[in-house]
């Protein structure tokens, strides 16, 4: 039977905080659609970890929520600006269109999923052509797609000049608990321009929940009458609030977040293929040639071949070293 | 602090059997996306409850899954038969027309949520028309938005004429298991013309999950590819099987939803107010005046007016015998 | 063969001014998407009609233009207010729900096509809540559907409390011709409260074409955009301007609008069954049950059963004297 | 005052023979939305060019004939294959997106605008996936972006793997007429495995107009209510379609095709810069930098530069030699 441990950090189960309290929030009658106190403690703790006035909603689906966030932010006939291999980009089978109504996504390049600044002079200085989509956000995920983690000042540069046109910015953290741990801060978000940040709980060792984060307050008119529409104000909301509260309370978000980049860095040592992106977060991404793949899988260890032809090796807050050494002995064998 | 236990059935926590499924299933690496062993075993007895063999997929949201449903049966210029009342014409933030692309709603009446069969000779026989949305399936609501409970025959007689014009038919079973605990024959779904059922699981006292059955599996083509668009096809699939394996294993979903209806009827004859709707599931519908309501939310219950004008009172697998004698003797107060 | 005199407005051929304008558009060549000289002058003639400094753009469809116009001012999630009979409610096969990717359409009632100020009042005062879509607009057509028309009074007591709500007005004008014919002044429109008018010109008599009138010049940012993906952006934008120059450059609009009206008429008062609606502009609603319409249609006129019951007979620019008083005699002959 | 001449095709007015036809159908009352005689004429004149039993509509926008044919043909969740630079690629601001509702296009690359076969291996080998969307069409451009002609065979290399897979297309025909006169057998289109040909009037020499071609007659089923929600289902038809019969009856458009194609010719044997494609069409593309395109402009000759980042100079029926040779020697003095 395959293994899938370091197929994605989604293959893991919840983290014991998570589920923790998900059955203390199991109990007793709740007004539904968020608007219970479990769903306001949830808020007022991931205000409280991002140091910031937001409002707050929680979702099924971090897709659904990085789309419902561009619709909230670009019309049908406008554009995001984003990575060429954001997940936006490539793998949410248009999803973004979907809820965006025909919304267009420019690719911008940029070494290991960071936007390369200089990308950015072009679109912006374009001027407004009816037969084109003309950008009305740009979209940042940390950590990227290729577990990297933006630098502050990096995404300053890139929303500086984004915001000095009037456009808006959405920061995707499906992995934003990997990049805090290491080192991105999280209270410093609301300086950077962020108009709508997606707090990843899922991939985080959560059950699937994620936050949708208003740091531009104005935003949240009828805002959940567009979740309602999209499929994505939960009736027992209190199910999607309580795992972070069980995950904030006490930063074991965090605590499960630095163990997760800790097996990636320890995996990366202890294999032999050439690492292709820096290992800042939970991933390591090797070079790898088909047939080493193939008997790789042939072992049991089930991994991607990814979007740039590098092959993923992904770990969660519930990689074990045993099997982080497992791997890399496997590793070491084929190599 | 407000009560909200007969607010609506999504205020009850989640019950133990279902819990106890999803703690069961917290437990090593899986694939995602559906691919794992628990939405097998999962989708098995759904399949093994309808006694058909059906597609099934989980998901989060009731809004999403009749949406996503429609969609796939009506196209943008066409419109679904439902009745005027039904959860999909008049709760849902026009989610179908939004999943759906635009596509219609042509209201039909019936008392207490049961279409009139009558009402479909005239839609069914008008020729297409480029100036209207012309019918292109039926949507079928078991039990209903007024607690009653169709008949197979009934349904049948909704479903016959509809199939013998080559539409296709949508069965919102939000609260099936109130209506196959009112006596409606879930095996026999597969014979009544059905092509999409949404088997309800959160109303059901699980925490939030639905399942999407195809009947018709031809639909499954690319499904996952339109649930993955719609932001409904969860990375951590388990957590959304998980709670029907618990609530299907031993039939606690029946036990629970009898329940639910016991509790319906012993506080539908201990109240005083005149009931508006056959009590044939887990709802009372009464007619209440607004002082009376108001002097009710005094009191600290909290329930709703609904679109006929009646107030429901509604009950769960949570719902207790205390607590229906102790809302029967304030209302008893009122009278 | 049968005749279509009186079966729509739109049976009608172009008015000569409008074919001549068009012919001496046809030379040399000019910049596409609307940047011509011809495009400007005609959109100069708007405003002076208008007498309003607002952005105009040239479109070929009314659908389109309605649609794109409530797109604009309406989010998916929302409703635009307007008369259960309208067009854009009744006749557009879901045209507004597709261009405005679910929006909603509140129905409000009103004798002969204009809204009942007093229906008005619940909409606005309704709290958002999110399981419904909220209204955002208010949508008016002068002249009506059934051939009334508006006072301007009317309509201010439509709009103030709309606007003062902060929601948007749309004034759907196909037959705005017929309403100036009739006394309302198009001068004066500016002050009411409208934000997007759709000033017909396809059923005042000219080639397919309408204007899109932007007094809220703000919404025209990027609207050429919005055009292009709507496909209502014409690459040769000149004969969609050129018949709005000839038929506003000496107003003879005005005089084949006044001319369709008299012809109503007249035709109102030589016939024998009872007109259901006052004849303002250019139909008559009558009275007639389905053996005298089968008899009608069996000497060869062809008219509608307008959606209230009664028979549209509708006249145009070009609409003679002797076919009124051919088919008046017809009508006689019938009752 | 800057000259349009060589800018785009469309910035030529109409030919005397749409024009006459056009003037010829200003009489009488007809029918509308396509139900009258001359929509039905012109209809048939297609049918007979293309020597095929098809359904016929005419629309006003080549955007959205493409798009529209474009959502008839691809689910949301699945994926248009197209030349990477093919118009609805590049120009139409999303508007395949817009009316598919989130239909995804997968760029493919060929010199001169024409699809490499080859490049189709890839696609329609891949195994579906839920997390992209995979192709349901292929769409072709006959003649191409770049002035370039299909050969039948290289059609049918393209058509036949994609047909063998169950997959659907698409023909842009733009500029069919001018690919017509380049040697492309319109009669033979029927046998190329096309499902939706949309044969382009606007850019050979119409009025606006377009008209979609269902060779899959299947496809007609409720197509009149698909264009009458997009906008594009004329209620005076008559116009849209009495330019074609103009244009069919005695082939003039295959003359003025040939005569533009002439002046392509003509255009590129006589200027100096180096031609960066085929000239098999009414295009010419030349190699020009930046500072020789500002001082062309500066002499009052306005081109555009192209997504490849040649010059394109474009022909059309009414291009005269003497403009030619007039630009020709302007171009001379700048190389």
């Amino acid at each position: 039977m395959a293994r899938y441990d370091f197929a994605s950090d989604n293959t893991a189960p919840a983290a014991p905080e998570a589920i923790d309290a998900l059955i203390k929030a199991n109990s007793g009658f709740t007004p539904g659609y968020g608007a219970d106190a479990i769903s306001r403690r949830a808020a007022d703790l991931i205000r409280e970890t991002l140091d910031a006035d937001a409002e707050v909603r929680f979702v099924a689906s971090g897709t659904a929520a990085n789309s419902i966030a561009l619709a909230t932010l670009v019309q049908p006939f406008e554009a995001v600006l984003a990575h060429e291999h954001a997940h936006i980009a490539t793998d949410e089978t248009g999803a973004p269109t979907f809820f965006g109504h025909g919304l267009g996504i420019s690719r911008l390049p940029g070494a290991s999923g960071r936007i390369d600044p200089a990308s950015l002079t072009a679109p912006l200085a374009a001027r407004d052509q009816a037969h084109w989509q003309s950008p009305a956000a740009l979209s940042i995920t940390n950590a990227t797609e290729y577990g990297a983690v933006y630098a502050a000042a990096h995404i300053q540069a890139l929303t500086a000049p984004v915001k000095a046109k009037g456009y808006s910015v959405h920061l995707d953290g499906a992995r934003l608990a990997n990049a805090a741990a290491s080192g991105f801060d999280l209270k410093g978000i609301k300086d950077l321009g962020v108009d709508i940040l997606v707090f990843g709980g899922t991939k985080a060792g959560m059950t699937p929940t994620e936050a949708i984060v208003l740091f531009d307050k104005a935003l949240a008119r009828r805002f959940d009458a567009r979740l309602k529409q999209s499929g994505q104000l939960p009736s027992k909301g209190r199910f999607y609030a309580a795992p972070f509260i069980g995950m904030l309370e006490d930063a074991a978000i965090l605590r499960h977040a630095a163990h997760a980049n800790a097996m990636a860095k320890r995996l990366a040592a202890a294999q032999p293929f050439k690492v292709t992106h820096p290992v800042e977060a939970n991933a390591v991404f090797v070079d790898m040639d088909d047939e080493r793949l193939a008997r790789l899988h042939a072992t049991g260890w089930f991994v991607y071949r990814f979007i740039d032809g590098s092959v993923r090796l992904m770990c969660s807050w519930a990689t074990t070293p045993e099997a982080v050494d497992e791997l890399a002995a496997v590793l070491r064998s084929l190599a």
